[in-house]
């Protein structure tokens, strides 16, 4: 790629994000678009506009306010999960500002004015452009010069390990706070029961784990909840929560077509077939009242025989504190491991409930295939990015297709398609995995949406450093690349250390496109703006569906964290190949906070609260990226016959012992609940009735079973076929 | 080696066992020599020959009793450790047994009339002995003969994974029943804290210890006990015992010297000097009660001082319910995972008590270290052990230690010492070994003298393995050998596959000698006999010192498990190698479990009781030596140039998951106590001032202090420099 195409790039780029920045400036002023920037604040029942005077009104507006908006305003307003994930980009920002204020001023001179890249007459070829000339390709082999990028490497690491110590600190109180606050939440009374063993024939499921947890808590146990086979239960509920919508609609409408001239109006009728299109026509009002008299009588059949017939070998456990809860939950019940397998429990709202019940070697053989299949689709994900990146070069593809000739003859056409169409193709590509790798991760039998959110991110970041980084990175003569790895897995340095460089300039631009166009979008929310003024035109009738148009939905981090994974790893990398890569990345984070905090603060409303589960995660990454940069320099310092490039040896086992050292700090107190924790004074007395029932699911708890004690009754009720005695 | 000082160091080795059983059998029964071969039966108040008739006193009643002797009986007699250790001889003897049947019928025929070692003429040349015939050595490459081999270690994995399995479960069910009893065990009601923080200036350690665990476990906390630094008051506690058995000593010997001839007798005196050699002569009845009276009061002065001022930051917590302190050890405590560090109390017999205050960081730091110092010991040693193997044949010793000749020029002398002179290198050289690395190994911070014992003896293993069986298959050129490994590690399974069978004679007289003579020694005690009759001769004067004279000690499992887990790699990878190895397998472990189970009966006493821990380490090294032998075949098998050898890379992935799925079934109940077992019924109310008391060292509790009231009350005496208010 050359400088003009780059430049291209950037510009357009740059200028997508202005309009765009404008747009939404002009946009969010407008109150009707209210329920698009603000679903967030107007969920919480306040006034987006209130008490915040001219402020609020002016352009820059929004970025005062991300600005003073304090850490408990963010837990506030985005729980504390949304809160890591700032601190996550704050932190990542740090790391990237304290590098850039000693890697530009001292590896840009070192490197611009040493004489590598001149031919032999002393001159710069003129393919060669001064951002290659700023570079470590400049530096001339054996030159003493590389000791300041071996300083450089040692500076960016160790200030990565001070920014994510402190970090990690931080985030640990910020959960002790969050999960010690005095108020009662159903998750920490209760504890998630698996792999319950057969029990004997004249005992319910139910009985037995009532009876074991008994004698083994005595003081402490307050009641079970098996968990039972909800499809047919749900599916009818559904349909009658259909039914209902529908009446609500059609009255709406009814309403809507009695005008003064006809008082009577229009009965709403519709076809019952497919998809309303074929079939009898009815009246809808009469029709789904009819049928919701129907289902209603079969749903309470249904609900009574799921609860005493269909329990599954899954509970949860209820206890009367939660320091017992705690402790019940860390400490293993049975002698064979596959029984009784204890776990804290999820909150009642991200529990996924077909994965409850099933058994440890179903769930390991699962997660050994998925693990099988996301290898595999790593490896053969890399023969379409191999073909990319050989295609990418405009000239090559119009050998090949000689039809678009026409096109890639415009020469303003080509520079701009030669500056995208790389980045683009990748783009792409990548959003098509999040949806994949999720219903993989569901697969493995996770029994918690925050657990599959962490399960897909950490396939997903695997996904995109392999293919995305090293696929690009090696490049067109991949597999050749691949043989020599496998011959000489040393060799795995050289080889990425030979390569990178070269590809400097393309993720250059691929991070520019990224932060101008992807920022751009997100915070002028274009997409849901079109969507949601379309559907209230047209299609919604009822308040409920307004609402549910502008339903803004959650954060989104399994695709959020790992493609900014990427970019930590891409600025690491290159940040001592080519320096000038920095302010990319600094603006990249800089932006990417401010308009998160933003989006936070008045968009995106969590769907679960994990408590900051998710920071081990990133953290642990955070470090493999560091570790790939360290390797990758040993490579390219090598590459450059500097061989005192093995003093960065020791930094990979410093990166180890430092991602050991934390994992044992603080780790445990992510996975477990520490009694300290637990133990903390509640403001009230729990009422454990209503714990108990934040567990039973919807389709179970309508009309008639909202009294709890018709619903144990139902899962106690014995099915005896032998008789007790 | 060639067959002929094969066939003697078989044969000498028979010899030599042979002898020693009929010594043996001669010796235990002569009723002088009973504390020798059964103290384990004397010290449980037993009479080795009661109610047991002729056939003790038969030649073969050991065995015959061996045999009878059921899994309980072995529990009562050595506990559940010895019962396990029994549980692995006969596993691996299974194992080997199941190989033996399957594989000498099949691959024996198919190897010896195969031709690979005949000459161009057709002819065995001479240098080729029966022994290697019978082996894969004399399979053509390429040979269809080689399905057999791969079905022979397909035959031999699934064997090992279905008795492994067995006897986990089996294992698994033995600590369970051991841990349910209803005797009150002292370690079941405790917890070990450890990583104390710093508490106020105004509060001891004890008190903020009382005051923490008092909070988080209202119910059923009973008390704790602050570990102090009792190094000076037990060096004064030893110094009065040792004056008192010197009192002891003195005072029969002044009994012996009153003859009827001088019935005054001569009083005993010593010297005060280094050793008694020097120095003023005292009498020393007389000298060591002034002594004794001197050091009284600096005992109970120092006991005070020790408890209040000494603390230690870490303690025992205990319960008053098992299934309290069971749950409570397995709970996280402290946010901070460096704070309030809980794990399950050891044994009071087997606490490491100066290592129980080293910090979380310390024990890191130290174990780091020590792993690193095993793993350059495990690559230097391979030095020795090269010029060992580049030594062994005579024939280079005599070149080049001419003053040899007169030695090596005798023929019979010749044979003899070329059979032995590798092994006996080999043997006394890893006799060095287990001191060293116990010595290491607590050096790491470990708490308890089973675990220091495991960890040991994982260590040894390693060594064993690599040193001994890579270091000496690979054989003289080694340093070449591991140039080619570092440049292309797949490549070691061409290398151990292309040197192993060689050296298979080796590993057969290896086997051999070890089982002959070791066991010879072992069974006949002839070592620890004379130094009893020598001891109770001429330095024994009261029955304590005959009875330390005498003392059997514990089984060793340190240098006993790595050493059969040696043979059990060897017999395992040479098993299609040379089937013939197989028998020899088999007696080793045969003859082992006959041994192992006689001296349990009836030698050794126990020192503490893991019950069962010991286990999961070995199962694991046992996966690990199958894979070291799928790896080796998969090389030899490639080595003849014979590429369905592929079909055996699967083992390799079905071991781990293996591996895997017994850790995740059986370990949790290893490493945790589960509950149920905890929440068993007691036969008694449990004397909770008992159980305390039993984690008093004995320095801290004598005389004055055995009012336990008086202990603690020394333990919460506030030092305060601040007053409290």
């Amino acid at each position: 790629m050359d400088i003009s195409s780059f430049l291209t790039s950037l510009l357009t780029s740059f200028v997508i994000f202005v309009v765009l920045v404008l747009l939404f400036t002009w946009l969010s002023r407008r109150p009707g678009n209210a329920p698009v920037y603000y679903p967030s604040v107007l969920l919480r029942g306040l006034d987006p506009w209130e008490g915040r005077g001219r402020g609020t009104r002016s352009p820059v507006g929004w970025i005062r306010q991300a600005f003073a908006a304090s850490e408990p305003d963010v837990v506030a307003a985005g729980g504390l999960d949304a809160a890591v994930y700032l601190v996550f980009l704050s932190s990542v920002l740090a790391i990237l500002v304290f590098s850039a204020i000693v890697l530009l001023p001292v590896l840009l001179p070192v490197a611009g004015t040493d004489h590598a890249l001149e031919d032999s007459t002393g001159r710069v070829p003129p393919n060669v452009t001064d951002f290659e000339r700023l570079a470590l390709g400049n530096v001339k082999d054996e030159s003493a010069r590389l000791w300041a990028f071996i300083f450089a490497v040692y500076w960016v690491s160790f200030v990565t390990y001070f920014i994510l110590w402190r970090s990690y600190k931080h985030v640990s109180n910020l959960r002790a706070a969050a999960r010690s606050t005095s108020d009662v939440k159903p998750e920490e009374f209760a504890m998630l029961v698996r792999d319950v063993p057969v029990p004997p024939p004249d005992q319910t499921i139910k009985d037995s784990v009532d009876s074991y947890f008994r004698a083994l808590h005595p003081d402490t146990f307050y009641k079970a909840m098996v968990v039972t086979d909800i499809k047919k239960a749900d599916k009818i509920f559904q349909e009658i929560e259909g039914h209902k919508q529908k009446i609500a609609h059609a009255e709406a409408v009814y309403a809507e077509s009695k005008t003064t001239n006809r008082p009577e109006g229009t009965r709403p009728t519709h076809r019952t077939g497919f998809l309303g299109l074929i079939g009898k026509k009815v009246d809808t009002l009469e029709y789904c009242s009819e049928k919701i008299k129907e289902l209603l009588p079969k749903l309470e059949d249904e609900q009574k025989s799921t609860l005493s017939d269909k329990q599954q070998r899954a509970a949860f456990v209820f206890f009367n504190s939660r320091a017992a809860a705690a402790s019940a939950s860390q400490t293993l019940h049975a002698q064979m491991f596959d029984e009784w397998t204890v776990t804290e429990a999820p909150e009642p709202r991200e529990v996924i409930w077909t994965n409850l019940p099933k058994k440890i070697y179903d769930r390991q053989t699962r997660q050994t295939v998925v693990y099988l299949i996301v290898f595999v689709t790593v490896v053969f994900y890399m023969i379409p990015i191999t073909a990319i990146s050989a295609v990418t070069t405009l000239q090559k593809l119009r050998e090949k297709l000689p039809f678009l000739k026409v096109v890639v003859d415009q020469p303003l056409l080509t520079t701009v398609l030669q500056a995208y169409l790389p980045q683009i193709a990748l783009i792409v590509f990548l959003a098509l995995l999040p949806t994949l790798l999720m219903l993989l991760s569901k697969l493995e039998g996770i029994p918690s949406q925050s657990h599959l959110v962490r399960a897909a991110s950490g396939k997903y970041f695997y996904f995109i450093v392999f293919n995305v980084f090293i696929g690009y990175a090696i490049g067109s003569s991949l597999f050749s690349a691949l043989q020599d790895v496998i011959n000489n897995p040393p060799g795995i340095f050289t080889t990425l250390g030979a390569r990178l460089p070269g590809n400097a300039t393309f993720f250059l631009t691929f991070v520019a496109l990224k932060f101008f166009v992807g920022y751009g979008l997100e915070l002028s929310r274009l997409v849901p703006l079109i969507i949601f003024h379309l559907k209230r035109k047209y299609l919604c009738k009822t308040e409920d569906e307004v609402r549910a148009a502008w339903a803004p939905g959650d954060l989104g981090y399994n695709t959020r964290v790992p493609n900014d994974m990427l970019i930590v790893t891409v600025v690491l990398c290159y940040s001592v190949i080519a320096p000038l890569i920095l302010p990319f990345g600094v603006a990249y984070f800089a932006l990417g906070w401010l308009i998160a905090k933003n989006q936070v603060l008045r968009v995106y409303v969590p769907s679960y609260e994990s408590n900051g589960r998710m920071w081990p995660h990133m953290h642990t990454r955070i470090i493999a990226a560091l570790m790939v940069y360290q390797a990758t320099m040993i490579g390219i310092i090598t590459a450059k016959r500097f061989y005192y490039s093995t003093i960065l040896f020791p930094l990979l086992a410093i990166s180890l012992i430092f991602a050991y050292t934390c994992h044992t700090r603080f780790y445990p107190a992510f996975a477990k609940t520490p009694l300290e924790v637990a133990s903390q004074q509640l403001k009230e007395t729990p009422n454990m009735s209503t714990i108990y029932t934040a567990y039973i699911p919807p389709c179970l708890k309508p009309e008639k079973l909202e009294d709890v004690e018709v619903f144990e009754d139902a899962q106690s009720r014995t099915t005896s076929r032998a008789p007790s005695f």
